[in-house]
This record gives C-alpha cells, sequence and structure tokens, in this order.
C-alpha cells in the first residue's frame, strides 16, 4: 500500500485542515431530493422562497453528503482511514440555497489510541461549511479512526 | 392546504411507526458511492471482500439517505414537518451489504410543544433500521418539528 498523506499521528490536537469549495447547483438540490428527500421546497423553487428557508434549499442529508465528498477530496482518500462509527452530533444552522458556494473546515478536537486494536486511533474532529457570506450552515462532529503510521 | 394524516399531536411518547422495507442493489452503492463517498470499499466488491467489512457496503452517508426516503414514503410526507434542526448522535452498527433488504421502525421518545412558538411542537425520535437477518445496521436519534393540527 502506497503511504498515504495522513495517519492517525498526522491529526494532533488543534490541527485545522481545509475542505475546499463547492458550488450547489439546482439541478444538485432536486436530483438529490427526488431520490431522497421529497419534500416539496427540495423540489420547487417557487415553494421555497415562499417558506421560510427563502429559496431552492438542499435537504440536510444533501448537505450532510456533500461535506462527505469534500472531506474525501480534502484528506480523507488519502489517509489510514477505516471509517466512523456514527455521528457524535450535527446541525443544519443555516439553510444551504442553489447558487451558494460552500467551503469548509475539519478541526481535530482530541484523539486517542484503541486499547483492544493498537494499531487504531480514534480521532474527533469539529467539521463547519460555510456559504459565501462567511454564515456556518453546518456543523458536525464525529469520531473516524485511522491505522497509525507505525502500523500502516 | 389538505389535511396531513399525521400531525404533532399524533405523536404520543412511544408511538412506533412502521418504515417499509427497502432493497440495496450494487448498482445504488456504487452510484451513490462515485459521486459522495469514493472510498474503495464503497465502489468496488473485490476490495469489500478483503476488508473488515465483508462485502460491498454501503456508504453510512448512503444508508442515512435510505433512511430518510423510507421515513418520508412512511409518515413524514403526510405530516405537518418542518424539518429538523439536526442530528442528535447516530450510529452505523453492522455494515449494509449488496443485497440487502432493510426494514425500519421509527419510535417516539419524547415530545414538546415550542414556548417561542406555540404552534410548533418538537418531537423526539428513536429511528432504526434492520437487515434481513433482524440485525440492527442503523440507529438515529433526531429531533423533528411539526405544527399543531389545530394550527395546520
Amino acid at each position: 500500500m502506497a503511504e498515504k498523506r495522513w495517519a492517525f499521528e498526522d491529526f494532533a490536537e488543534g490541527t485545522s485542515i481545509s475542505l475546499g469549495t463547492k458550488h450547489v447547483t439546482a439541478e444538485e438540490i432536486i436530483e438529490f431530493a427526488s431520490e431522497f428527500d421529497p419534500q416539496p421546497f427540495h423540489l420547487d423553487e417557487e415553494v421555497g422562497k415562499a417558506g421560510i428557508l427563502g429559496g431552492l434549499s438542499a435537504s440536510g442529508w444533501h448537505t450532510c453528503c456533500m461535506f462527505m465528498r469534500m472531506m474525501c477530496d480534502a484528506f480523507l482518500l488519502d489517509s489510514t482511514s477505516q471509517g466512523a462509527p456514527g455521528i457524535d452530533h450535527a446541525k443544519w444552522r443555516k439553510p444551504v440555497l442553489a447558487g451558494d458556494t460552500l467551503s469548509g473546515r475539519s478541526t481535530v478536537l482530541a484523539r486517542r489510541t484503541s486499547q483492544s486494536r493498537p494499531r487504531l486511533g480514534f480521532v474527533t474532529c469539529r467539521h463547519e461549511l460555510f456559504n459565501q457570506n462567511g454564515e456556518t450552515v453546518f456543523e458536525l462532529q464525529n469520531t473516524g479512526m485511522f491505522m497509525r503510521r507505525s502500523a500502516a
């Protein structure tokens, strides 16, 4: 296996990683919602504008998925990731609207090695997405599993 | 607006709602992963079989999205839902593999009316998905917002 850029040892507490940017289109919002979350305000711009979301808004799950792809491209695919057991918590703070450009940041809050599997470590991160106005639209905390470099 | 089957008043504590079933195909797993979570074990059956997941496994986010569609079809689209502010927590307990048939259940844990918006209420549910062997593959707790029937 080729050496990965990111192993457990590289996620020191306080490390912050940029997640790049992602432009959100109306077509993507409607395509995702049609398959997974067909609530009217995710399918129809007029319905969205008339409601509290203020426009055609992405499903919260779509935002999760866009975040996941941004994280994959930023570091996860070039890491020793072994997946994650779950989501600690997440908040959809503001609507993500068609035409928005998202940016993001992952920050290491804590890490520890596994007691039962010493080659493995747990890394807890706070992940944030922002829109083009600098507003936080999404926050997620989770704990991922990464192999230690010495064991990779 | 047509009367909805499910309003805040209908989610009494302990209410349990079946989420129907969903068959998971390899094509869907690969299509989702290609767009949102292109880790090798979600894209290639051979890689999946060689790893700890034991087969071609769905992205955890794909499982979230399949759950969302099941919930939409089971009750959310015929409810007074006003969305949800986030995810309290979630766990991917077992791999979801190509060929699995998922079933699910949503159970009301607690509810309360909004202090600032008396026409609105908060409903906290535990959601579970099971595979065809009766194993729990996914658990999620979240708090959704629903209009009261008297106000709908």
